[in-house]
């Protein structure tokens, strides 16, 4: 139906997460009819990102500079550090807008059955960073899953040692969530953490 | 969150049909983590479609090549041609594996309300293509819309005295569909269209 070269751009765009064969194909089509203000900027900007992406050697975070806008940023609140387990979730604090400290991304989680031991991930590095001192607080901000936790408890052991202040994010009920759809770990977590109004 | 590079790449991400903020936030950080299985195959695909991309001078598909695949296809009749809107249209057609002439995209419908007329579609050009002599069928296969329909019945009219078959898509009940959920202009337009089984 196309020539080859558009038929190899809808295959590959159909290997991104979201787009389908069929959705991919609209897609292309979309992006022929505004070569000039949408494919030929895509192109461009996909390359210089790609030519200049980086993890951070610090943190271990995507960008394009290294060290990364959040390590290299001097108004951050060094003494504070946000462990996660990817980019999506320091992406995910970062839309919070609610953190101003740094991030240290452990690039996954512990997982016997994967066959993922703390040599995967960035745990010695975090040790390093914590050992040079100047960090207050580690909050650990794995996710809720059970591999989320394990690794959560990993770090907490491998860190006790270093006298500094370990917390991790708060389980409750999500903000506009109704109790009637929560599921029981998160109504009782909720309840135990129960506060004063 | 990010660097500024990254940011613009989201922006233009976002612009994709099929891809809203969040999922193009998503598919950026798919292609970063994927920098040289996907990330750079897909802006070299995207600046080599780019620069080879043009309107078909004779028939008005967008492909690489001019004039396009499909044009340049010899084993393609010739005696047959295929009215569409747009390329999409063409595409969809062709996915269907069933036809095998060429083709003359439109470039859209006829619209009072839009304030598009027959000069801003390609008649003309299909005019003068069906005036050369050698086409024998002219298949309208626009949209089963109001404007579809009357882009077909100004074509028709355009078309009649040059003696060419002009034929239009039968409608009817679609393959694997329910009578229970068809409208009643396609179920009347089936009964009409009956055939002996």
């Amino acid at each position: 139906m196309a020539g080859p070269e558009i038929e190899r751009l809808i295959q590959l765009m159909a290997r991104l997460p979201g787009l389908g064969p069929r959705s991919a194909r609209r897609a292309v089509l979309h992006l022929l009819k505004k070569k000039d203000a949408l494919l030929l900027p895509l192109a461009a900007s996909l390359r210089e990102v790609g030519e200049s992406i980086h993890a951070c050697s610090t943190c271990g975070n995507l960008d394009t500079g290294n060290p990364c806008a959040i390590c290299a940023d001097p108004r951050r609140d060094e003494t504070l550090l946000c462990v996660v387990e990817g980019v999506a979730d320091l992406w995910a604090l970062e839309r919070s807008g609610m953190f101003r400290g740094r991030y240290h991304v452990l690039g996954g989680t512990l997982s016997a059955l994967d066959g993922i031991g703390p040599g995967d991930l960035n745990v010695d590095s975090l040790i390093g960073r914590v050992a040079q001192g100047r960090i207050r607080e580690v909050i650990i901000a794995t996710n809720a899953t059970v591999e989320g936790q394990t690794t959560a408890h990993y770090i907490t052991d491998r860190l006790q040692s270093s006298g500094v202040t370990i917390t991790r994010l708060a389980h409750g009920v999500p903000v506009g969530g109704e109790l009637d759809y929560l599921d029981d770990g998160t109504l009782g977590a909720a309840l135990k953490a129960r506060r004063p109004l």
